[in-house]
């Protein structure tokens, strides 16, 4: 045993003055935030001096210092001199407006916003420089885990070529329920009971959450633009426990999956329940557990994971933007900035091995029938799965493809969905090996 | 389909003069790091401008560029007007000499020697500080992983806990082996046959290459300064297949495991073979994969793993930390520097669960008699595996113990080991749930 060397008070860090902080939002992650700078014990340069809240006076607490100015009025934050204007409220309006004006009033400014950054972000960013500020956004994809930063300066040097993860918590808590057996509905009512999901879970399961996050994992790690409406959105709605049972006989399971790949310059992009192999990093993922796989073309894959969401690993990202933006102030760029490259064309034509599954009122041909169409659209069938003991009235069967680009699978799918023997829509799924 | 927006060219990091750079050291590491430089377009920020290298005449290769310089002589490159040395040489000589000249010479510093940043770290970063330059060293620990910048930049605003992790491919190779079934000896001609081991394993297999990763780790990710020699390190020698059958009957497998904890003002830290749950990330890890879990108070754990080692994964980290300095130049700060806390007392005096495996002449009594020692040290057994059709002349056993300090089972040990009927030493393992 020994006493190792110190090396407090070293650095430069504490001879900066402070750095002025107003935060816009006051809710979980604000709450958070504001507990995060007073815990951290040798952080003179962050000193929190506005809380801007509606029903100001109603919120205040007691654990915040007395000379932080509590205000419902963003006039009085962009009045004032605060250096960082956190904005945590959340959604596109105001959010988008009072972003621009912080901007434009000479502030930096953190954001734990995806919606925004997602559709905006290319602009504010722009804004950002022309006005020699800083806009973080580190908190906006992936809670704690410091996925922008290790894709914008710790893999810097590579060139990535793919980006793949589990983006939304809930969608993935909703999934594990199926495979244990519940139904989507009952799935989905226990995610909420939890705490989970939104009385509105549009957002989550249909993968507008995810799409958001994975246009701004794209921005940062693929270097592209793209507009969040241009990338294909498939719910989790249609998941039933028949589809697990499936995917573990191809020694998979299913989850909402959202991936980007660059290829010959154009930007394959998507976010759809996908079956992954058992083995694969993403089928480990648990309950709100978040996790980014990124593949570049010189360091190969790396693997980021953990809390995806919540106060606390959400204001843990926010705080390190916000030290970011102390300990880099004379930079030009916004953390997590480069300029990006044009994909020569967006597409969600990914060619992969593709599920399909079917629910048929069972009698002879259907098969023959099903290969015929499949064999007309240039589709080769890998394998035919048909559990035992299943109701011949209403017979869920899948068949697996091999490599197909989704395109023609939907092409042969159109024709499908007219045959008499159906009984409910194909459900069609890549899967990733 | 449409096509996204382009954002090519805004930044104004195509505006600034090209920073010079010279690689010292051609090896697998600094030709990938040439290559990389060289297969980046866009990259006009970075320019490659000296070779330092032995037998520098024979060492040329035709796809640099002409106009680079190539040299044997460390004065010729301390002399120019390069603004950043790569030193990627290893080892302590003369590799220390050359990176305090270089930052003498006012020149910023990137190295991937983990040795020189473990044993030289502290008085390095202050004499880099001094002369206002910078020295990176994200290709230290982890290869392609940006374990660091994740550590010092993502996660910055948490306080961190904990660091655990296989850091070694190595060990990780060899413990696989064990594990499918082969004695160490065998293992290890494998893994040298592989080009995984060197002809002098020592530094693998014993932990004094994960140790100095995890002496960096610690640095950047807990604050804290430790010397390589106060850190346990174990070897795996002594493991056979039988601690991996006893351990999968404990639902568990075992790793090289590195690991340092916060704790009371206190440090533990420790390399040393480890029985993990087989559903713990470190369970999974393959071949000469890395992989590091980080426990902060706020933000939980973060997993991060990839490619641990290798000419390109370790580029990357090189040319990322390049990239840093050339975003970040007027910051007083290197990456990866904060002021370091200092704890009270390093220990590697961890209390987990243990496993003793124990090699006995069987006899009547035997038992009794280790339950009595440990009895006698305050020591509670959880339980004792004797797997069926072992060899009662030699026979390989094990008690698993509850949460115990290792320097408790330690002086119980000293005991045990008087002990006529032991054929062998004890093998000691912690054990982590």
């Amino acid at each position: 045993m020994s006493s190792p060397t110190s090396q407090v008070d070293k650095s430069g860090l504490d001879q900066q003055p402070a750095v002025k902080i107003a935060l816009v939002g006051f809710g979980t992650v604000g709450t958070a935030v504001a507990r995060l700078l007073y815990a951290r014990p040798g952080q003179p340069s962050l000193k929190l001096t506005h809380i801007c809240v509606r029903a100001a006076e109603r919120k205040k607490v007691n654990w915040v210092a007395d000379r932080v100015c509590w205000t419902e009025d963003i006039e009085e934050v962009l009045r004032s001199d605060v250096a960082v204007v956190v904005e945590l409220i959340g959604g596109l309006h105001p959010a988008y407006d009072w972003v621009r004006q912080a901007l434009e009033a000479r502030k930096s400014v953190v954001t734990a916003n995806k919606q925004l950054m997602a559709r905006h972000g290319s602009e504010l960013l722009e804004l950002a420089r022309r006005n020699r500020q800083k806009l973080a956004y580190g908190a906006s994809v992936g809670g704690g885990i410091p996925i922008l930063s290790g894709l914008a300066e710790g893999l810097a040097g590579d060139r990535l070529l793919k980006i793949c993860g589990i983006l939304n918590g809930t969608c993935n808590y909703i999934v594990t329920r199926i495979e244990a057996g519940a139904a989507f509905a009952e799935a989905l009512r226990e995610a909420q009971q939890a705490g989970f999901a939104e009385a509105d879970p549009t957002d989550d399961i249909d993968g507008f959450d995810a799409r958001a996050k994975l246009v701004i994992l794209v921005r940062v790690g693929l270097k592209a633009e793209v507009l969040p409406e241009d990338v294909l959105c498939r719910s989790i709605r249609d998941l039933s426990s028949i589809d697990f049972e499936y995917a573990h006989e191809l020694d998979c399971t299913i989850r909402q999956v959202s991936r980007a790949e660059l290829r010959d310059g154009k930007l394959l992009v998507a976010v759809e329940p996908t079956l992954v192999s058992r083995r694969s990093p993403l089928a480990a993922v648990a309950g709100g557990e978040n996790l980014i796989l990124s593949h570049g073309e010189f360091g190969g894959q790396s693997v980021f994971s953990g809390l995806g969401a919540g106060g606390n690993p959400t204001a843990v990202a926010v705080v390190s933007d916000l030290l970011h933006i102390v300990r880099y102030p004379s930079s030009g760029l916004s953390p997590a900035e480069e300029p990006a490259v044009t994909p020569g064309e967006v597409s969600s034509d990914f060619e992969t091995p593709q599920y399909l599954r079917l629910v048929v009122k069972d009698s002879p041909g259907i098969l023959a029938r099903l290969a015929s169409i499949l064999s007309k659209h240039h589709i080769n069938i890998d394998a035919v799965l048909q559990s035992a003991g299943q109701d011949k009235a209403a017979l869920p069967f899948v068949i697996t493809l091999e490599p197909t680009k989704s395109s023609q699978v939907e092409a042969a799918l159109a024709e499908i969905r007219k045959s008499s023997f159906l009984l409910e829509a194909p459900l069609r799924m890549p899967i990733l090996r």
